[in-house]
């Protein structure tokens, strides 16, 4: 497989979004044509259908392994229709979540356990992982915070307990600790420019090492 | 877990269906008000929701693997909503379908690999497995000339190779063989009449045997 596949995570609150759209902006100022960036659901067909029926609010009796069953199905058609023919293009793919997104917030935060939502995803992969994913890591307080300071609606994940927020961070530094030649974490308690800067180079040096 | 749960199985054409009605007729006959008969997606709304997308004619792009995780989850949530309650209050599910479908369709029919098959859907059954599955056998040149004769719409799969219906047949063949201390075959070339007085025969042994 050609191209570039770079992958962001993080826990709610961390700014990952915001540093997201940033290094998006500097690769446009840059006029760089080479990059797409990405995320769950991605803008196709069957994958907006799926996150329809897994965001409903009728939905109230969805099992938690229905759940990840159902983000299991939309990252795999988005693998599909998008990164895959992107990287085969030889394209830089940034991608707002993936896998480990799952295995934090559906195997650690729901309970499912993290190695079966992992196993569960390799079908749904068939072992496409991130060249490099950029953690940005941060308490959960602070994450919590930031959240109700700085949005109007509340969703449902970010109303959940602090200890459920305490469960996905905790997932998240174990799969950094696992796969430290993948995941590279950023502390993202630091001013959000220097955060940009970071993942920035992290990015750059990633490229040029192609 | 009490209860007694018995799937049903076989490729298209076999009369499965037929043979079910059958024998939920008899127990109704009886007065046997311990009975729950149901088939994916079973009727709960987030099943209902699922199978809409799988069968969307609009879904061309629909991937073989996205395609497997939707039947797990909505097999998955059939489970929660129906099979397992109905277990725990000590009824007999007869169930039309189950993963032994996914494994020959999808696995094999679709050519995904029938062990990836098999482990994915363990994730959603967490090892759920019917006591007793009463597979219906017939020759792929059998079920698919009964097809063309009693089926007025040719859907999706019926209208797929010969090929495809080899396949299928050949790999719940080889699931009758891992497994024969659940998994009884029927000759269903016999005539119906036949058939069901044989799985009829297997049940009422099976619910004996509690």
């Amino acid at each position: 497989m050609a191209g570039l596949f770079i992958s962001f995570e993080g826990p709610d609150g961390a700014g990952k979004t915001t540093v997201l759209s940033a290094i998006t902006e500097r690769f446009k100022t840059a006029k760089r044509t080479d990059i797409l960036v990405t995320r769950e659901p991605g803008g196709n067909q069957i994958s907006e259908a799926i996150r329809k029926i897994i965001l409903d609010p009728q939905n109230t009796q969805m099992d938690v392994r229905t759940e990840a069953l159902l983000y299991a199905a939309s990252r795999r058609q988005l693998i599909q229709e998008t990164i895959r023919p992107a990287l085969a293009a030889n394209k830089i793919v940034l991608c707002d979540r993936f896998v480990d997104s799952s295995v934090a917030y559906q195997g650690a935060g729901r309970k499912i356990g993290e190695d079966a939502v992992y196993q569960m995803n390799q079908f749904a992969t068939e072992g496409l992982t991130p060249d490099l994913t950029i953690y940005v890591d941060v308490p959960s307080e602070v994450g919590l915070a930031r959240i109700k300071a700085h949005r109007q609606n509340v969703d449902r994940l970010d109303a959940e307990a602090l200890s459920f927020h305490k469960r996905v961070r905790a997932a998240y530094l174990r799969l950094a600790d696992r796969f430290p030649e993948r995941i590279v974490t950023i502390d993202a308690t630091q001013p959000v420019t220097d955060v940009i800067d970071q993942a920035m180079t992290l990015i750059t040096d990633k490229i040029k090492q192609q």
